[in-house]
Formats: structure tokens, C-alpha cells, sequence
């Protein structure tokens, strides 16, 4: 099929990542070299900017500004946690025709990806001609289909770098310290607690992903049989953790302790945002667990830092952000496509990314989970089998050492 | 006086930072330049190692470790909080005694001055030859007699990155954040957010430190002026913010919601280690400021990631942090010295620090504040005066942009 002229639309979806600026200038500076492109607009506060035909021209900027941009942490076009519906599509299409958009770039994660997708067929019921791809962002790291994601090796990072200072800090000063990572439903950011370990009994010393059914009676073993074997206790725990009827865990301490619960507009507990898992587990630490009297507990709940810090970022996790916002742009004016673009592991020889056309159903709806085998039996620690696919995504990390 | 030998004991306590391992490595590397100091040994956790002959051999270390060792975060030598009271200072001197410790370098706040200036008194009244020099180390920035101490400069950089990040990541999403920062009763580090603002109207827009009392009316009515104009808000809040009557807001608003205050071994509030200050103060605005319905309102406890975070460092309080451990060395071994290093500032021209001698007690016992000229009229925000301050001591800040 032969190329087609026409204005293109980038936009950025949902929770910031460090390196989604990086895959907009992917994008800015791959558009600028395709004639079929006459303009590139980038759409404010994803599909709001969209709907409510608000862009700012993305053509002509300074080379220089935008290596900064990459550089930038948290989406330089403003994101928007909308969930569109079928109208609010059929508004973004509009929008879209009346522009003469005909290339449509999605940064974002699952609901991004099924958002064009929706959008792409519209198109392709009214005989519009344009093309659509989902680049994919994600700290969570649970897109389908995906080796990895876009934002994740850099999260990873700073979750791993943190857990090396709060160990050391932990070891100073021995305690319980419970520490809540970000990442959903996924475990693969409170995996990312262990990359930095580099000397015997460095912690995190038990982990807990959504993975695994959270049992606290036997957090509360586990953190005991840690504090009388080393005299303390590091812990990661994500953010999503629930029980056995999936009840979120942040909701059933609270409801045991009398308190009411509560949840955003979509019903969820709020887990972001919020310190209550951390206060609540070390609540729980303080009542049953034993140790010389009482055990000196605290919690820190990561937050935000975890996806906006500046300068903690992962080489690897730039690069590929820039490449997949490249490839997303020249598959679709060269080679046609439609979709989302992949990202997977050369499967011999030292790390190596390979980039893939996809389908949007490759990605879009629903998110996978982490590996069972990533995991111990106890479902308590990582593996090395985590260490080899994770630890080319973060890079190397700073160099510590003790000495008592 | 002439010089004399004996075993050099070094010593870290209170809360971890970043450099202060730098500050052991100091002493290491200028303890072995001088015959005087026949062994250096450092004590484990603190107090404890020197009451119970707890010590490590420090002589003879591999340089290239040491040069990790300087970058490594938290006290390598484990620290401790304990107090001790005369009968403890006793049993210290005897152990010294015991071991022919002749030299006793001392890493840490206001407290570890008091004790080095007890032990150092027992010394002279048993006619005890031996020098004890203190080394400034607290991310708090609340020594007195000095410009700043070992230790803020990094954490300070770590705050202002971390709302570097925050801001973008409120713009894309925007709503109230509440980011609650350490110093205890210092606003110094709160005050730090306020150094990466870059672009107009970037955050935080609100600064509330402990040198103003916080006032919870003004604060609701702040959040909405800010709120009102910008759609957004970033706000930086002291841990250790209290109200007219000296009484911690955290404590404060968790009585007014009806809840037990939970307080530590010293009867004070837990300010760190908790996120009860910023969801109380979350509550707050969610029920009393008005945007659009209903805003939406986050917060985050930076907690220890602000003293232990590796890689995120100050170049310049790197270099300071080591100055003042050899300093106190080749002080105390060539020039007499019992008491403290003091960091001053060159008065004239770019920024230049200067280390002078002083006494134990030009920092013991109390800390110093915020000096009321780096806070504007309404104690909401900070000066230019605040950031020709503090803009040196943190070094140059990641570099960001924005585009709509």
C-alpha cells in the first residue's frame, strides 16, 4: 500500500514513567524525517487534549531542548486517567478528521492500547484512512506479550537503589523496616527490592509480591524468624498485595483495626498516594512480632518518587523508550502498520532487545502477571532466575561496601 | 605540646547520611600519615562498641575499597541511639583506658558533641593524656556555629530532585500533593524542595517549615489560592511542623480525627517512619477544599530514602564530608585539638568553605533553626536568599524542560 500524506497525533497516557519523554522525542525527531508527515501535534492531557481539540505543535524544536526533554521525567504533554467510551472515541475521531490527522501515536499502557484500537477501527468502518500504534509505557512492567516494558528498567532502578540505602541504613540502625513499592497487581517493581543485594544477609530479607496469596500470619512468622536469626528485618512488600479471596490487604488490616476503608471513584482502595499499608503492617510487626521487648518498626511508602525522579534512570530503559517511538513512527508511514510495538529478548548470547510489530489485542485489556518462577517456593524472596532477566534492565548499580 | 602516641578510636552515631562514611574514610587515610596513632580501631554501633570493647581494625584497608567505602551510604560502622548518662561515659573512658585509646575522632550530631565533651572532661580530670574531636555530620543542617553540616548538602539534593520529579508528575496529573520532608525541628531540608523549580509556576507551591507555626485555617486557605490559580498544587511540608503551642500537627490532627497518638520511647510523636502527617493532612484538604468536586488530593513521606539513597550525592559535601574527618586527625595529632570542626563560609566571592576549630560546646546540646530571612513574609515559601544559600552546598540539579 502506498504511503499517504496527512498531521500526526502523540499523545501520553496515564501514570508518568521517567523515560516517557523519551519515547515522545522518539517520535518528534523520526516524524520530522518522513514527508508523510505535514505536521505533528501532540495532543494535551492524552485523550482530553483529544476530545477537546487541544494540541500544541511539536514540529521545528530545538535538537538540543529535546535531548533534555528525554531526559525529563513524567509526560511533558500532561497524561489523563479518563477511561473513554465508546462516545468519547467517536469525539477523539472527530477531532482527528476535522485536523486531517492520519497517523495516531499512543503512549501508554493496556487501556491506552485498547483505546486505539478503537479509535483504528472507527477509522477503518468509515473508509478513513490512518494508522494507529500503541508504544508502550508502563513501570508496572505488565503489558502482555512484552518481554519487558518502557519505564520499568528505570522504576527498577531507583526501587533497587533505595532498597541498597534503606538495608545499609537498616543495618546502622537495626529494625524492622517495611518499605511499599508501587506496581499494582504485577510484583515486578517489588522484585527489583533484591537487585541490589551484594553481601551476605543484605536485604530485603523477605519479599512480598501480589503474586502470592498474603497470608499475616505468616508475615508475622516470617519476619520473626528474620529478626532472631540477623537482629533485623528489611521488607519489601508491593503495594497490591492481597489475600486468598483477594481482598487487598490495605483493606483487611484496616477493617480489623476498626477503621473505615477508603476507596477512589472506581471502588479500588487507594493504594498510591497513601501510607496506610506500611503504618498498618508495622502496626501488626509491633503487636506480634517479639524481639528484645519491643522492635524498633518503621515504614516508608515509596511513592511517586518511584516514577518521576529525576537522574535515576536506566541507560538501557532510555534507549529502547526512544526506539520504540522511533519504530512506531516508521512502521506506520513505511510498512503499514497498525498496532502496538513489542519488545522482546533475543533469546541467545548477552542481553539484546528485539522490536516487533503487534497487534493492539497483543497488549490491550488485560495485564499479565509476574512469572511464578521469579519467585521462591515460600513466595517470601526472588530468584536467580529474576537476577538474569532483570538486572540487563536496570544496569549496573552503585558500588557499596561494609566492613563490620 | 608536644605529640604522643596511642590507639585512635572513630566512632559514628545518630541517624545515617550519605557521606558519612566519607567522613570515616578521612580519618582512616589521615590517621595512617601519622606515627602518633599507633592502630585506629572503630567502634561498633556507636556508644555500645566503646562500653563493651566492641571495635573493628582499621588499619591497612584496601584503597580502592576505601574509595567505595567513601561513597557507600549510611554508617559503615553502625551507629546507635543511645544517650549515654555519666555512668555510660564512664564505662566508655575505662574501656579507652584499657585499650591505650589516646585519640577519640567522633562522627555525629549535637548529642555525640555533648558526649565527646563529657569523655574528654573525664580524661583531663584523671590527668588522662587524650584528645577527642567531633565531626559535624546531620542532614537536619542544625549545628550551630556552623554554615551547614556533612550530610545536608546530599540530602537536600535528594529532596530537591525528588520534587523536581514531583511537580512534573502533578502537572501531568494534576491535583494536590502533600510531600512530607525530614529536618525535625530544622526546616532546612523542607526548604531544599524548593531549589530545582525551573519553569513559571513550577512546585512547590506551598513551603511550610517548623520556624513558623503552622496554622491548619491558613494552610486550607493557601491549598485553595494555589488551587484556584493553577489547577494544581505541590506542597513541601516539614515532618516536624507544630502549632502556636509548640504542639505537632501530626498529633494535633490525629486527636481532632478522634485516634491515639502514638509516641516513642522519649514521649515525642513518631515523625519518621510513618505516613500519619501527610494522610492527616490529605484528609484535610479532602475535606476542605473545594476544585471541580472533589481534588484530587496524594501525599508522600519521603522518609529515609532522604539520608540513605546511594548515588544521589552532592559533589561538594562529598569533598567537605572527608575534609573533616582528616582534619580532625591532623588537629588533634599536630595542633593540640579537643572539641569541634566547624565549616564556615568564605564571606566574599563564589562559593568557598572555610574549617576552623571550635569548641565542644559551639555545637553540644541544642540545635539551631532556620534563620527566619530564607522564609518569605507569610512563612509559605522561601527567598532568594535561600537558594544563594543553599545552591552551592547541592550542587548543579538534573535538567529538565517543559513543553505545554
Amino acid at each position: 500500500m502506498a504511503a499517504f500524506k496527512g498531521k500526526a497525533v502523540v499523545s501520553q497516557s496515564g501514570g508518568p514513567t521517567v523515560v516517557i519523554n523519551a519515547s515522545l522525542v522518539g517520535v518528534i525527531e523520526e516524524a520530522a524525517k518522513h514527508a508523510e508527515i505535514t505536521e505533528l501535534l501532540g495532543s494535551k492531557h492524552a485523550v482530553r487534549g483529544m476530545r477537546d481539540n487541544q494540541f500544541v505543535k511539536l514540529s521545528g524544536l530545538d535538537p538540543q531542548m529535546l535531548e533534555v526533554l528525554a531526559q525529563t521525567p513524567s509526560s511533558g504533554l500532561g497524561s489523563s486517567r479518563d477511561k473513554p467510551d465508546a462516545a468519547y472515541c467517536q469525539a477523539i475521531f472527530e477531532t482527528f478528521k476535522k485536523n486531517d490527522v492520519k497517523y495516531f501515536f499512543y503512549i501508554g499502557g493496556n487501556d491506552s492500547a485498547d483505546t486505539a484500537r478503537i479509535i483504528n477501527e472507527m477509522a477503518g468502518q468509515a473508509n478513513y484512512q490512518m494508522r494507529a500504534v500503541h508504544i508502550p509505557k508502563t513501570i508496572d512492567n505488565d503489558l502482555r506479550n512484552n518481554d519487558h516494558t518502557p519505564g520499568f528498567g528505570s522504576a527498577a532502578r531507583f526501587v533497587a537503589s533505595a532498597f541498597m540505602g534503606d538495608d545499609l541504613d537498616n543495618r546502622s540502625l537495626p529494625g524492622v523496616k517495611i518499605d511499599v513499592v508501587m506496581g499494582r497487581n504485577a510484583g515486578f517493581l517489588t522484585a527489583a527490592s533484591t537487585l541490589g543485594r551484594s553481601y551476605p544477609d543484605a536485604g530485603p530479607h523477605l519479599v512480598y509480591c501480589p503474586e502470592v496469596p498474603f497470608d499475616t500470619k505468616q508475615f508475622v512468622q516470617d519476619v520473626q524468624a528474620v529478626l532472631d536469626r540477623l537482629g533485623r528485618c528489611l521488607i519489601a512488600v508491593s503495594e497490591g498485595i492481597s489475600d486468598s479471596n483477594k481482598k487487598e490487604i490495605a483493606a483487611v488490616l484496616v477493617e480489623q483495626s476498626g477503621k473505615a476503608v477508603e476507596r477512589d471513584s472506581h471502588g479500588n482502595v487507594q493504594l498510591s498516594g497513601s501510607g496506610v499499608l506500611g503504618d498498618e503492617l508495622a502496626d501488626l510487626v509491633k503487636k506480634q512480632v517479639k524481639f528484645q521487648g519491643k522492635p524498633r518498626v518503621r515504614s516508608d511508602t515509596f511513592g511517586y518518587l518511584q516514577r518521576s525522579f529525576p537522574g535515576v534512570n536506566s541507560s538501557v530503559d532510555l534507549v529502547e523508550a526512544r526506539e520504540v517511538g522511533r519504530l512506531a513512527v516508521r512502521w506506520a508511514v513505511q510498512e503499514d502498520h497498525s498496532g502496538t510495538v513489542l519488545i522482546q529478548r533475543a533469546s541467545a548470547g548477552s542481553y539484546k532487545a528485539e522490536f516487533k510489530k503487534g497487534k493492539f489485542e497483543d497488549v490491550a485489556r488485560t495485564a499479565r502477571h509476574m512469572s511464578r518462577e521469579f519467585l521462591n517456593e515460600k513466595g517470601n524472596d526472588t530468584t536467580q532466575a529474576w537476577k538474569d532477566y532483570a538486572l540487563p534492565l536496570v544496569g549496573e548499580l552503585p558500588k557499596i561496601t561494609v566492613i563490620v
